[in-house]
């Protein structure tokens, strides 16, 4: 591979963001904001985050820039840069390289969003390391640690959707919707609009579900010091999920991850206006249980009525 | 290693920018600024950036963040935040590992920069990516575009002396200030202290010396369209340089690299002022050479009044 073309082949020809200086081509890139500056980094590493097998390298690169944007909205932040790193084996060819970069391009043109640095090295393995960077009006970040007793707790979209579609690809099985829980996987569309629109409510608690609600709802629940109740039969799941078995069903919609869906905490008060811009950003949203006060900060699962203890891995035991 | 315990070690437990709103523990990190943010990501893989060979992992932390720390001061901006992104392959101890973001602190500390966020994964080979953000007040962003005709060329410091440290450190040869050379190897000192200073005057076009400036002159005559003129005998190198071969010192001097120096341009009538400066900021600076009009931008090297032309990869040959 040639690098200087490699470069030349990525790097934009035009940015988007007015607040952007200078972007790619000195020794660092330059913009100026008024608000507040959200920062990520996340790194995805071949055959442990993503596999040739189950996605194009379109995919990868539409999908590890989703994990980012998914972060940044979950601080509550708009998305604006990113800036990507990569450690290239040989055995990739150039073209391939640059689908990758045009999977984060497709994604990253919704928001308007500019590449504006990075480093690409040579390396065994495919790594690539994004690091986002979004604004968010003052003192509108949305914190896990915001969730207070007497709160709603929402989810976004249906829950399990990205797993399923994971395990249809590994296993080749036919199925009903086949199509569609493959996309979820493959091209997730982080909650950017929602989670934008919210920065009117005073108070939300917000966490994207890159893990699975059973952790994500833990950290919540940590970093508050509260106890999250979740009813399982109010979790947001598609038509067709109930195809797969109970088991498959239970895991995924509660352990699977990388769905890229908001879990959230609210007033009651504030709730139905959350429901009204949920409605104005075209995001379904679903209350899925509430918070109270805690002895020591813990999720509770209720299924039928019964509750149990649910665990950041997704094992539940008797409270 | 316990990835827990092992997060628990790294993360700060105190911030010192008064900038940052929120440090690690949600999904990104929060900072305000009134400046405009200068940002830059560099990525180093063992064996290939770096070896245990000839450092300790207290070097190899230091070193990179000083790489990161030094494209910043290329840019006028004073160092804020990092975020660092490590693959770890399991033969790492997590003693050493630690020992890495000891180094990284120990120069961050100087400069009151905050470790803000970061992510680790597993892989076989040692790589971490570390992304830089500083301030530099509006508009003053040192650009490697900002070179013109009749400016005087200048740099900072030593040159040479790191590859001459690393060579050292291979050969296991005995010379005269060995420990000072191994030093300026492992442990370089970016120069923030005079980018920062050099905020007063209006232009001034800024390279930091990674590669060798062989090729930072050749990045600022393109980027400029100028022709770069550099007088050999004036290229500043350590009292003791003259003890290794005529070669070598040629190579270390225009391509050795890491040296972590500054290279830049500014006006004859500034220049008086941009020796003050150094001076107040205890930073050696030298002119080197000058600026000219180009037909076509390049740089060209003086050696006892004979003139060549010096490219990227250090090469000369004839105009």
């Amino acid at each position: 591979m040639d690098e200087f073309s490699f470069i030349n082949a990525i790097k934009p020809n035009t940015y988007n963001q007015p607040a952007l200086i200078k972007g790619i081509g000195d020794d660092a890139a330059v913009f100026r904001s008024t608000s507040d500056i959200v920062t990520t980094v996340d790194t995805f590493v071949e055959d442990i985050h993503f596999s040739l097998e189950t996605m194009a390298p379109f995919h990868i690169g539409y999908r590890i820039l989703a994990a980012n944007i998914s972060d940044l909205a979950a601080m509550g932040a708009e998305p604006a840069f990113y800036l990507v790193s990569m450690c290239i084996p040989k055995k990739w060819k150039q073209s391939a390289l640059e689908e990758i970069y045009q999977g984060m391009h497709e994604l990253a043109s919704m928001y308007q969003m500019d590449l504006i640095g990075g480093d690409t090295v040579s390396s065994e393995r495919l790594m690539i390391s994004i690091t986002a960077m979004g604004y968010v009006p003052e003192n509108k970040a949305r914190y896990r640690s915001h969730a207070e007793p007497n709160d709603i707790v929402f989810a976004t979209g249906t829950l399990g959707d990205s797993r399923a579609g994971l395990e249809i690809l590994l296993q080749g099985q036919e199925c009903k919707d086949k199509d569609y829980y493959i996309e979820r996987h493959r091209l997730p569309n982080p909650r950017v609009a929602l989670a934008s629109g919210l920065c009117e409510i005073d108070r939300v608690a917000l966490n994207d579900i890159s893990d699975g609600i059973s952790s994500e709802a833990n950290e919540i629940a940590e970093a508050s010091n509260v106890e999250l109740t979740i009813i399982e039969e109010k979790i947001p799941v598609s038509n067709s999920f109930q195809q797969f078995s109970k088991e498959q069903q239970y895991d995924w919609k509660l352990s699977g991850g990388e769905d890229f869906e908001l879990l959230g905490t609210v007033s009651e008060v504030h709730w139905p206006r959350v429901q009204e811009i949920a409605v104005q950003t075209d995001t379904p949203i679903q209350q899925i249980g509430y918070v109270r006060e805690a002895e020591e900060p813990c999720v509770l699962i209720q299924t039928h009525g019964e509750t149990k203890k649910l665990m950041k891995s997704g094992y539940t035991h008797l409270k």
